[in-house]
Parts: structure tokens; C-alpha cells; sequence
């Protein structure tokens, strides 16, 4: 049987998106269940991979298809394709599987030639309507299909309005947009090099391959790239009637989602234009109205679309995000699909669908992502800080949160700030595909046009970026990079702070602070805690790191970094003083006061605690990260040790490495200096007995770090159990005693060690160092190359290397168990907190993950969706 | 059946070393070929070990079976232990399975007692021998069974001589001796708070406990470890009849080798001195008469000597190191065992003994040391050189080589210059066991007293270190540091040159040269070639250096390191203009001034190689090594580049990185930068052909250094392809495309990589680097802790660590040979020249070893030796 390349709208359904792409699918499935939508067809995504497989022809096959469709087009609406009594009229759009907004090219009015429009211009105001809606799909031809961009047409549109007068298109007359259409036809005539074709059907195919092309610009590879979507799907074709929202006064086009995208309630949300097509509310052009208004203009449609709307949503079980237009008074559903949405609504949503008993409790957390979860906790400014704040303008607030940046108006800025780490808010009259990557780089993103479904919106929302739009007391000149706001001026130096929430913006830098916890937080945490098999413990040095994370949910500690806590004044002098020591006395006197302070440090913890586990890590870095940089910190620290200057600086030289990150560091320190691990030591057996005499259980776990060989675990190990041979004489604090496989000589030996370890913490950052051979801090000088060049798909320092470190950790894991079944395997490096690597590490069998507090409910929602995965299959 | 714990010397052979001792072993089978030996008994290393268990108890059954045996020498000998009229005289020795000269304790005359030594005074002479006998008996039994040390007795006799007014022990008179031995009985009493014991087998107990004590003392340990010789294996004890060498005048006592031991020529070789017991001769108190003396002075004695000699190394099959004693003219055989020698003399007899028909070739090469091979390399003055020198002083020439150093007086400053990696000279008055860890580390010895076969000899010659021993009008101040060479007067600031070929002692510094491989050499290398398996390649980056591995025999260029070439003046301005530009126009020129040179050095490279194989890395290090380091450097580069001395030095600081060994190196630099890869590979090629028109032919081998992932090799295997395509059209240079594995990722990566290489070589520098997370250079800061606390047992940069870095290149190997059987597998880091790391790659079944042109030879020999034992299992 001959392969099906073309599906009329009512053979396909929901189910076929990687066939018909996501548009299709679901115009198949609107059609299907009644809805009125324009009748039409789809070109599937396997004709557009044939058309690249034969190297950029249409197959006669499928152009055969497809004029077997239109012909079936024209039956059901009664139109003829190039008839000039009854035409048929047509959109050409892409829609590929998987959503990608504004990223392929579309063309309307498809149909139209000089006899048509002549045939069509019954009247004036008929006229006028055509010859604009000709010299549109000229000049979108032009563009989209032969590549030639719309500069000139729009200049020639400009002039023609200078020479007559008039500020906007409303006011051209019918006899003008003809003239205008003539001309667009010369101008595409000189870009082009040939005629603008006059046959309809060859309109189409060039329409269908154009978008086929489409599929492989440079926006959506970037956008398939920043996504992670593969570049074999290939987009469909959806043909469909024209049905115009521009046509009347009584026309109108529009946007709905079935609930708030910004913020999850369930309310009908959207904007629409009168008299205008769908692309001018992506495009932003004008600023719509809200939905709202709808209810009193045209209540009957109003109603008709919410209904829609809610039968939607229950049909897909999911928040939609509709397209529609009315022409004529009538309604028309162009679109449906799920819809994005701001992570604080995607999580409201969730939630409440749970309640509506739409999806059930396992769905819900499915749909969340983890990494946006982790989004809802950084965003907001101090209501005390914002109370003494001038609000200098206020735009429409298209995606939440709360940034402050420094402005930058185009992508090379934002990018140049983002390389030194300086916050940017990238500001823009409109944004436009070709500003992705900026976007991507920018804190937050201020635009003077567009609505809340206009482009910078919509992808804001879905990247998660805070997004203020439709500022329209904002002017800007893009080229000499200033921006008025009221009269005041911005240069790309100056600051400002955007309230996504609230759509205010602000002059200058407003720190933002904690969130707090909403309801359907803690609900979707329950969850998630219910259906997880990991332990989600936290990094923190702390108590109010702990704290913060043990609210969180966290099970408990994974990660104390005892080296953080010497970093507060007294104690980095403290620590220096042990360091620069010149004698054994001066040492031990150091450690001393060092002992005291640690002892208190991690009683607080244990208290904090509070009978959950606390993993405490031995010093780990390299002693010269402790010392002074500058010559003022030298100079002090000199003067308040009594010693000589030069003698200081002798010190820090002699402590210099060539690579530090595999020198004197980790458990060699303790080596080398075993006063230091016997000062932890008693710190923590000191800290933990006092803090169980007030009644409060302890659950220490001790951590050796950079282990490569069990003697250097066994050398540590034997000054622990001597130390709490004194101090836990009568047992009663049980504790544990583990390392850190974080360098792969440690893997190699995980067996032999296991054998003396009562756990094993992955320190995944390390280990990915050493695996790879790549310096974290140095790796910018050639990952980008990487990435370019396609040799990295990924950052193996963000998501774990599943190839290769991955592989290092199935065989310590594996050794591990096989040497001590009772051991606990953890990780603790920055991947801990990461949701792809931790659907990872579920498989693998690891026990716990541990991660910054912040990231601990993203994990807890990572750790139940990798369960709740596992157990499905 | 209750175990044999004690042998008579007619009970054992010499295949029972590990029972009885080597020197037990080889008495026995001495005693069962009919030797003169004197008889006696051994206990066992089981009995030592038994008395290490039972808490240093000696253990009822084991003393009943010395008593056992006692009796039985008592009626071979027709003496009786403790009777006055005929009593038997006993010599303790130690004797460990492993030879461990000067370690173990050795008490004589045991048996004397007052009454005894009363009844023993026949006459003057008699009794001041006996005296003398008596009073070195207490001393040595204060000294190694009550470890009290001798000083206290040696002060007294010395102050006694004073007093007396004489120089010597041999001008005192009987009288004087029975006086020191009272005087020594009562400082015994002092020193250990008891009476010195008259009982004969109390004597005996006491001494048979204290050689199984000495095993574990410091001086043994050392030697253990040093030597890689296990803890457990215990010393056995040798009770033999005194024989006395000191009785009389035509008494005398010596060593002898059954050939020279420094340069293996086949002679009898040794010394003796008259009137003398053994130990006088290895502690070096008087210089003894060299052995061809003995043949004028009593050339029966020397007759029947010679002809054991024969006999024993036809016995054995090796050239033997034989003790004897002549008493009143009567010749007895103390010892015999396999001699050590110098690193030449093993390699002549070695190779004579094969044309003898005493050992065939694969044994011949079994007996030589990789290490050893090595050490012949380097060692010699250049003739012209030495022409124009003065001989300072003569000593004797007691272990080969030639070395300059610095002087140094005791173990300290030899570990705190080595620390510096300045050379030095031990100086000392003689050499003690003390001694042996300085000995280590020094890089030439220089003795005042002592023989070719005293401590400082015997030691030197088995480290193979350089050591004049003998060298009598020097004398030494070790207190004060200086010494006199005939009245010059030297200090620790001094350097001197050694040749321990000639015996010839030199001022300063005269440079050593390269050696001229001897006709044995030859032989050796051209059996080890026969038997060996491996490929042994050089690494070589310069055509000189090439030109030199492969006289040495080396199969081919393992490792041509390209960015050594450019250390040359004008090669390093252009790298650092190609670092330095700032445009890709200026890149370009410095990558064609670059190409030329590189071409002109590969056609040199190509013409050595002469169709071997030449293997070429791409560049690898961090750019930054190739920038001037100071201010100076820093102002002629900007000069020469007509540019800002600012710009350079912004440039260097922004090529600094915090761990540069993980940083932009390697593959990574060819990929940010492919227009080096292009120009590397342009250069290859250009070359090759070039080299190829004038009829010689090439293998290159082209290696991509540190790829982790299998995506660099593709990007760089396709550049390299391209410019193949573009010079070598007509595929008349047949090349090979590998990888570096020295990143744990590609060791887990091995199988796609191998997909795609035609060879791998493993760079087990950065592989341990990476492994172990230990830099390098930085390592030092706590590897000395590790070896002190047992952590680490070896050098992993110098011994491949087979339980981690090891086990990874098996996992390499493994997937790489399934993913692609033709694969060639190599090793080309520092562990590619070290014999034991060799054994292990052989049975890894690696293909090839690369290593520096002055290990080829070794690293030969040890291949073969690794093919023979492999062979042999």
C-alpha cells in the first residue's frame, strides 16, 4: 500500500502529533468532536523528511496527495482553488510534534492573483480588504518562500503613507492598497527575479516546501538545541480555509487559555483585536484588549468560546491555549494545544486539576518540571524594601518574578554581561525570534509592545525568565542604546528592577529575597515525599542553611562543608593562624580556638537537626584558599599574627599549586596533618554529647573526602575511633563514618573500600573534573568550541554524564554493594539537585541525593517523578 | 609428627633457603659437597617466626632441639660447650632468606667464661688471645643481645691505650687483655644491671634470641622496604665451631668472589687479611691484601681456595661470594652465595656464563635487572675531558660509574640536597648499616677505610651506585664538615667528581658523558629482541634524539612530542606570535612560518626513522608554557612582535588558568584552534612525501592527545582527512589516525573511540594523574606523608598502579580489542620504561612501549623477561 502522506482534518485525531504535528493533531481532534473550525488538511512530518531525504523535492507521491485533499477541501466548503466566482482561500502553517511558537514561518491568503482580487472587489470596503490581503500574501511570499525578507515592502508601505499623509494603513484607501499591491508585485519581481506566481496550486507547493524549509532556519535549530528536541521530527503542514478576523467590524481574532497562565486560577484568560488577523496579536502590533471585554461586547460569542474552552480542557485534561477568530459574527477555533504556563501556575494547576479529580495525584507531579519548581523559590522583592520604592512605569506582567539587571539592548550586551556575570535585563520595543538566545542570557526581559501572549511572553513563560511587556511609556533607540521612560534616561549602564508579579518596574537594583511557601507547594511536596524512594538530603554548612532546608522537606543533612564555617571573620583568622604556624605549639594553640568554634558550629547543627542525619565533611580545599588575597589582607593579617609581612607572603607562595584541584586538598590534609582531622573530631563528638544531654538525638555521619586507596579511609578512620574511644565512651551516640568517591581511583577500589565505609558520598563534581580531565574553572575556554561544534550535547557539570562518569558510578555501585551490602550510597555534588540526573541515580540504586536547600523541593518532585517513571515501566 | 625446628648442616641443601636461611641453606649443601666447613647447626625462620608469636618466648621445643643438636655437633667435633679442658667455641649468625648483607647481629667465641678463658691461658699468647677473644665476646653480647651499644667499651680501651701509651690493640700484652676483659665484665654489669652470664647455653639462648629480635630492628626494616623483601619471612640463626682467623700469624681470614664482581672478568677475586677475624674485614678496620697476594704468600692454601671457588659456581651455576678463614694453617669455607655485582660485571658474566654452557640465553636475561641495564647507560667521564683533569686522590674502585656531586657529610644534607635536586658525595670515615639510607640518595660514595668487599662496597655495587671506597689520605672531620685531601682542604660547599671505574677522585665538576655500548651489550639486546613480545618504541622529538633510541634498538618513535620542537629560539617566537595575534590574519602568517618549520623537522624525523614507525602527538600543553615567564622576556617579545608590552602581558594573564593540567590543552587546543591541527597535519604530510621522493620510507603514526569522548577524535580524524585528500591524493603514504587514553572518560568511552582509531596509546602520566587526582607537581607536598604512614607502598608515577589505573586500562583494553580487533595498543608515559610496569602491560597484552632513547635497552630486557616468565607459567 502506498504510504499516507496527506490527512484530511477529520482522519486524524489528538493521538497522531508525530505524524500531523501538534497543530494538526489537534485540529483533527477539534474537528472530530464538532467543533467549528475551518475545514482543511495536513501534510504529515514523514513528507517534509522525505522532502530533505530527497534532497529538497516534493515527492510527486505526496503532491499528488495533496491535490487529492484540496479537491476534497473544496467539496466540503462548497470553494474552488483559483476559481474566480467562488475562491477558495488558504492558510499554509507549520506544526511540528512538539510546540515551538513563532519559530516556523506561515503564509496567509494563499489563493489570490490579479483576476481573483479584481473579481473579489465587489465594493469598496471589499476592495480595500482584498488588495490588502493581496499584497500581504505577496510581500509573506516574498519573505517566506523565496527568502527575500520584508524591508522593502514595508519601506515602500512607509513612504507611500509619508507621501499621502496618513499615520496608519486604516486610513489608505481601497485604490491605494491596490496601487500598493501592484507595487509589492513589481518589488517582488526585482527581488525575486521572476513573476509572483499566479496559479494557485503552484502558490501551495512552494508554500508547503517553504515551510518545510522552514523546519531547518537558523531560529529553530537554535530553539530545537536550547531544547533539547531532536532534529528528525520534521514539521507538518496544516492548509487550511482562510477564515478572517480582519474582515469586518464585526470580525475580531483572538487568544484563550482555559486558565491563567501566570498564575493557575481558573478563570477564561486572553486577549482579542477587532479587525485584525492572528498574527498581529503574536506580533504585537497593537495592544489587545482583555478577554473580559469580550463578555460585554459580544457576550453570546463570549459565552460560546468559554464553553469551548472548558470542553476542551476536559477533554485533554489539561489548561489549553486556544486560537481563535470571528469573522462576521461567527466563531472559529483555529488552535488548541496545551498550554505553557508560569511554574507557580503550572503548580496551582496541577493541584487543583488533582482536586477536580481531572488527574490523579501521580499525574499531577508527572507534569510539573523540577527545574521550574526550583524557579518559584528565588523569585520576589522585599514588600518592607518595594514600600520605599518609586514605581517608575508599569507594563502587563507576562511572566512572574523578580530580577534586577543591567539594561542591555541587544544580544552580543546581554551576552558580554553574562560572561562577567552581570545580571542583565534586555530590553526591546518588541522581541522577535531572532531574540532567543538574548533571552535565554537575560535575567529579565522588558518589552514596549505585545500583549500577554506576545512572543517575549510566551517565551519568558516557558523558559521561566521574569517578563514585563507592553511597557508603552518606554521609548527606545535600539542603535544608540538609550531608553526613555517618562522623560528620564537609560543607558546600557544603568540598572533596573523588574516585578513580574506585579508587571512594576523600578529604578536601580532591588535585591530579592525568600519566597514563602504556598499551600499548593506543600500539597505537591506531600505528594511527591509519597511517592519518592530517595532521600533528599541538603548541602549546608549552617544552621539556618539547614534550617532553611529541613523546612524544605529535606530528610536531613547530606553535606556539611566545614571549611564554610571558617569563613566568617574570627574564624578565618583562627584557621590562618594554624596555617602560617611556625611551630608544633603555635598549631595546636590555633586548632584550639579553632576546636571551640566548631564545636559550637556544629552544635547549633545537630540542634537544627534534630535527629536527622547530619553528614559533616572534613576540611577539604586547599589551605591557600584560607589566606589573604590582597595587600591590605596581608598587611592585617601580618600585624594581628605579630609576624613579619615578607613571612606571610612566603607562606602563601610556598602553599601555591600548580593545580590545586589535585594537590593538597581533602583527606591528604588530614594526612599530612592529622591534628587538624583529630580537632574536627573531638568537635563533633563535644558538639553531639551536649547537644543529646538536652535530650535532642544526634545522627552524625562523618565524611572523608577525596579518598582514592581504603588506607588513606583506614588512617583517617583509626584517629575518629580514637577520639571517640574517649568521648563516646558509653556509645550512645552512634555515628558513621564514610567517604566521598570523587576521584575515579575510588571507584576502581570501591569494593576495598566499601569494606571499611559505612557510606559512600559521590562527589559528582569531582568526579566529573577527574573523569574528564576538565577543570571546572578553566573548562570556558574551550566548552563553548564544544558545544559549536557539537562534540558536547550538554553540560556535564549541570547534568551527569551518563556515558561516562555515570558508567564509572554503575561500577562503584556496583562493587560497593557486592563488598558491603549494608552500605548507603549517596551523592552530594551539584547534580544531586539536578532532575535529569536524579531519574538517574533513582536507576542506579543510589540511596540519597543531597543538594543546596533551595533545590531541595525540585529534587523531593525529581525524586517521586523518577520513582513514579520506574514503576511504570 | 612434632616439627624440625633445628638442622644440622648435614640435614639441609641449598634448596631450603626459606627454611634454613641462605647462609644455613648454602653451609649445608657446602658441608654435603664435602667442603671444609666448620660444623654446626641452624634454627629455623619458623622458630624465629614461632618466637615473634609467642611474644618473643623462645619456644621449649625448639631450645630442646638445640640442645639436641648442640650434642650432636659436640661429638662431631669432640669438643663440649662449657668444659674447661676442651671446650667448644660457637659462632651466632643470622642468615634471612633474602641476603641482607651488614643487616643481622653476629656474636663470636660464645662458650668463654672466667673459668674457661683461665684454663685456655697456656702461655703469654695463648692467653692474650683467648682475653682478647673474651673481652670481644662481652662487648658483643652487651652490644646485640642488651642492645647497650659498645661505646662505653671502645672509649675504655681507647683510654687504656692512652694511658698505655700505645697506638695499637696489638701492642698490648695478655696481661692488658685480661685487665680490659675484667674491665669490660664489670662496664657489662653497669650497662645491663646483671652479671655477664657464664653459663655457656644461657649464653647461647640469649644470643640465638637476639638475632631473631634484629630482624625487626630499624636498620632491617629500612632494608626491607627499600628492597621490596616481605616482613614475614624471619631469619634463621647459624651455630657453627669458631675457627679463628686472628689465632696466629699464619692464620688469616678473607672474601672472595669467584669473579670480579666490578667488571665480571673471570678471575678469582678478593682480599685477606693476616691475623684478622671476618668482620675486621667488612667493617673496614685495617685495608686488607688483595687475594692474588695469598697465591705468592701460600700458594697451597691459594690452590685449594681457587679450586672451591670453581667447584662452587659450577655448582650453583653462578659466580659465588664465598667467606673463608684460614687457622693455623688450615683452610675453612665460611660462607658461599651468589655474589652481587655490578650492573656491568652482571652483564659480562651473564653473557660469558652462556658461552660457557653454564646457563642458556633466556636465563642469562632472567638474571639481569632492567634498572641495572639502565644505570650502565650514563656513566662515564669523557676521556678528552678528564685528560686535562688532576687526580685529586686514588681510592679503590668499588662500584662503577661516574658522578659529580656536592659533598655531604651525613644522611641530612643528602636528603635536604636531594630534596633540591642537587647531586651529591657521601664522604664518611667507612659505612655502617646506618648508613644505608643516605647511600640512597647520595649519587656517589666516597670511603676512607675499606676494602672492594667492605659495607660502603657491598651496598654500592648492589644499589649501583658509584663508590670509592679505601681512599686513605683523605680524612674527615663529619663533626665539623671538612675534610683534607692531602692537606686541601674541603667543606659541604665543595663538589667533587668520583670515577668508580678508576678509583680516581677529581675537584669539581667534570660533566658525564654518553657510554659506548660493549660487544656484551650487544648480545643482550639481541637475545632480549628474540624473546621479547612487546614492541619497545623511543620517545624521541628531535631527530638526534631518534637517531639515538633507535642505535639502541628501539623498534620505532612511540611519542613524538611536537611542541618540544618549538623550545628552539626562533620556533618559540613564532608560537608565541601565533598565541599572541590578535586577528585571524596574524594567526595565519604565524601558522605558515610555523608550517615551515615544522616540515623541515618532521623530514629530518622521517629520514632517521628510515620506515619505522614515527608516531606524532599533536600539540598538547597549555599555551600559556610556551609565553615568556620574565619581565625581560616579556619586553623582547613585544619588541619583536612590534606590539604593547600591556597587550602581552594581558594576554598572558588571560591564558592563566587555575588548574592548567585539566585546562585548554590537548585535543582541546586543535579544536578551539583547528588552523594548528591543519597546519600540524599540512606539515606531516609535506614531509612524508617529500622524504618519500628520495626513496625512504614512512609510517606515520598521527595521535590525538586527551580526547575523553570519541566526538574530538572525529573532529580532528576529519581535518586531518581533509588535508590528506588534498596532499596525499594518490594514498602513497599509508598513515594511522590514534588516540592518547590518559582521561578516565575514554577509558569508559574505549570501545566507540576504537571504532574510530587505528591505534591507542595509553599516556599513564595523566591516566595516574587523573586516577589518583594527584598532580604531579604538586603531589610532593604530601606524598612523603603517605610513604611514612603506609598509605602508599610505591611511586605510581614511576610504578603503574595496577589496582586502579591498572584495572582501567584493562577495561580499555577489554572493550577497545572488541569494539575493533585490528587496534594497536601502546603505552607511551614514563611507566613505558619501567620494567616491572613493563611485565604487567605484557600480560595486558599491550602491543608496544615508548620510552625515553636511555631506557630502550631496558625496557627491552624487560619486555623479554616479561615474554619468558609469561612463557614459563
Amino acid at each position: 500500500m502506498m504510504e499516507k502522506y496527506v490527512y484530511l482534518f477529520d482522519e486524524g485525531n489528538k493521538d497522531m502529533k508525530n505524524l500531523l504535528g501538534g497543530k494538526g493533531a489537534n485540529l483533527a481532534e477539534m474537528t472530530n468532536m464538532g467543533l467549528p473550525v475551518p475545514y482543511g488538511l495536513t501534510v504529515t512530518t514523514e513528507a517534509c523528511n522525505l522532502y530533505f531525504k530527497e534532497n529538497n523535492l516534493l515527492n510527486e507521491n505526496v503532491q499528488k496527495q495533496i491535490l487529492k485533499a484540496v479537491k476534497a477541501v473544496e467539496e466540503k466548503t462548497g470553494k474552488i482553488l483559483g476559481s474566480i466566482d467562488n475562491p477558495l482561500l488558504l492558510s499554509v502553517r507549520s506544526g511540528s510534534p512538539i510546540s515551538m511558537p513563532g519559530m516556523m514561518d506561515t503564509i496567509l491568503n494563499l489563493g489570490l492573483n490579479d483576476e481573483i482580487v479584481l473579481a473579489l472587489s465587489k465594493d469598496e470596503e471589499s476592495k480595500r480588504f482584498i488588495y490588502d490581503s493581496y499584497r500581504r500574501l505577496i510581500m509573506m511570499f516574498a519573505d517566506v518562500v523565496k527568502g527575500k525578507g520584508k524591508d522593502e515592502f514595508e519601506d515602500y508601505l512607509m513612504r507611500y503613507k509619508e507621501k499621502k499623509g496618513v499615520k496608519s494603513d486604516l486610513e489608505l484607501s481601497a485604490d491605494d492598497m491596490a496601487f500598493i499591491a501592484h507595487a509589492f508585485k513589481k518589488i517582488y519581481k526585482k527581488l525575486v527575479r521572476e513573476n509572483f506566481p499566479s496559479e494557485p496550486l503552484l502558490q501551495l507547493m512552494q508554500a508547503i516546501t517553504a515551510v518545510f524549509r522552514s523546519w531547518n532556519n537558523e531560529r529553530a535549530k537554535v530553539y530545537r538545541q536550547m531544547n533539547n528536541i531532536s532534529d528528525n521530527l520534521g514539521t507538518a503542514v496544516n492548509i487550511q480555509e482562510m477564515v478572517y478576523g480582519n474582515l469586518s467590524s464585526s470580525s475580531l481574532t483572538g487568544v484563550i487559555f482555559s486558565r491563567n497562565p501566570a498564575n493557575g486560577t481558573d478563570e477564561l484568560y486572553g486577549e482579542y483585536l477587532v479587525k485584525a488577523q492572528g498574527e498581529d496579536i503574536v506580533a504585537g502590533v497593537r495592544t489587545p484588549f482583555p478577554i473580559k471585554k469580550l463578555a460585554i461586547e459580544k457576550p453570546k460569542i463570549y459565552q460560546e468560546l468559554k464553553g469551548y474552552s472548558k470542553l476542551l480542557e476536559k477533554h485533554y485534561r489539561d489548561m489549553q491555549d486556544m486560537e481563535f477568530t470571528v469573522e462576521n459574527d461567527k466563531l472559529y477555533m483555529l488552535q488548541t494545544r496545551c498550554g505553557k504556563r508560569t511554574p507557580s501556575a503550572a503548580l496551582k494547576i496541577a493541584v487543583d486539576m488533582v482536586k477536580e479529580s481531572l488527574i490523579d495525584e501521580k499525574e499531577a507531579l508527572m507534569r510539573l518540571n523540577p527545574d521550574d519548581i526550583n524557579l518559584i523559590l528565588h523569585k520576589s522583592f522585599d514588600p518592607k524594601v518595594l514600600a520605599n520604592k518609586k514605581v517608575l512605569t508599569k507594563g502587563l506582567p507576562a511572566s512572574p518574578g523578580a530580577v534586577f539587571g543591567k539594561i542591555c539592548f541587544n544580544v552580543d550586551d546581554v551576552k558580554m554581561a553574562y560572561d562577567k556575570k552581570i545580571p542583565t535585563i534586555l530590553v526591546r520595543e518588541e522581541t522577535s525570534p531572532e531574540d532567543i538566545e538574548a533571552m535565554k542570557y537575560a535575567d529579565g526581559i522588558l518589552t514596549v509592545r505585545g500583549g500577554m501572549t506576545s512572543h517575549a511572553a510566551v517565551v519568558a513563560r516557558g523558559i521561566g525568565k521574569c517578563c514585563i511587556s507592553g511597557c508603552e511609556n518606554v521609548t527606545i533607540d535600539e542603535e544608540k542604546k538609550i531608553m526613555f521612560i517618562d522623560g528620564l534616561k537609560f543607558t546600557g549602564e544603568s540598572y533596573l528592577s523588574l516585578d513580574g508579579t506585579s508587571g512594576n518596574v523600578y529604578e536601580g537594583v532591588i535585591e530579592t529575597t525568600d519566597f514563602s511557601l504556598t499551600d499548593e507547594f506543600s500539597i505537591m511536596l506531600q505528594w511527591a515525599k509519597k511517592y519518592k524512594r530517595l532521600e533528599v538530603r541538603a548541602n549546608a554548612d549552617l544552621a539556618k542553611d539547614a534550617d532553611l532546608a529541613l523546612s524544605f522537606g529535606a530528610d536531613g543533612i547530606g553535606l556539611c562543608r566545614t571549611e564554610h564555617m571558617f569563613f566568617e571573620k574570627n574564624k578565618i583568622l583562627a584557621i590562618r593562624k594554624m596555617i602560617i604556624a611556625s611551630s608544633e605549639k603555635e598549631r595546636t594553640d590555633a586548632l584550639s580556638s579553632l576546636l571551640e568554634m566548631q564545636t559550637k558550629d556544629f552544635e547549633e547543627l545537630f540542634k537544627v537537626s534534630n535527629g536527622k542525619v547530619l553528614t559533616i565533611r572534613y576540611l577539604d580545599p586547599p589551605l591557600h584558599e584560607f589566606l589573604p588575597k590582597t595587600d591590605e589582607e596581608v598587611a592585617e593579617l601580618a600585624k594581628s599574627l605579630k609576624v613579619n609581612v615578607e613571612d606571610v607572603y612566603q607562606k602563601i607562595d610556598s602553599l601555591k599549586e600548580f593545580n590545586p584541584m589535585m594537590g593538597l586538598r581533602g583527606c591528604r590534609l588530614s594526612i599530612v596533618y592529622p591534628e587538624i582531622a583529630v580537632m574536627q573530631t573531638t568537635a563533633i563528638f563535644k558538639a553531639a554529647s551536649k547537644v543529646l544531654r538536652h535530650g535532642i538525638a544526634v545522627k552524625p555521619e562523618l565524611m572523608i573526602p577525596l579518598v582514592g586507596d581504603v588506607n588513606e579511609l583506614n588512617y583517617l578512620k583509626k584517629i575518629i575511633e580514637d577520639v571517640a574511644l574517649k568521648l563516646n565512651k558509653n556509645n550512645s551516640i552512634s555515628y558513621k563514618i564514610g567517604t566521598m568517591i570523587e576521584v575515579p581511583r575510588s571507584v576502581i577500589q570501591a569494593d576495598k573500600i566499601a569494606k571499611e565505609a559505612d557510606f559512600f558520598s559521590f562527589g559528582t563534581n569531582d568526579l566529573t573534573q577527574m573523569t574528564f580531565g576538565f577543570s571546572r574553572d578553566d573548562a570556558g575556554t574551550f566548552i563553548n568550541s564544544y558545544y559549536d561544534k557539537g562534540i558536547l550535547k550538554f553540560d556535564p557539570f549541570k547534568t551527569i554524564d551518563k556515558e561516562g562518569v555515570g558508567k564509572l558510578m554503575m561500577v562503584a555501585v556496583k562493587l560497593a554493594k557486592l563488598a558491603n551490602d549494608k552500605i548507603e550510597l549517596g551523592v552530594c555534588g551539584e547534580h544531586g539537585g539536578d532532575a535529569s540526573s536524579i531519574k538517574f541515580f533513582n536507576k542506579l540504586g543510589i540511596d540519597y541525593v543531597s543538594c543546596s536547600p533551595y533545590r531541595v523541593p525540585s529534587a523531593i518532585l525529581a525524586a517521586a517523578k523518577a520513582a513514579i517513571c520506574e514503576e511504570s515501566i
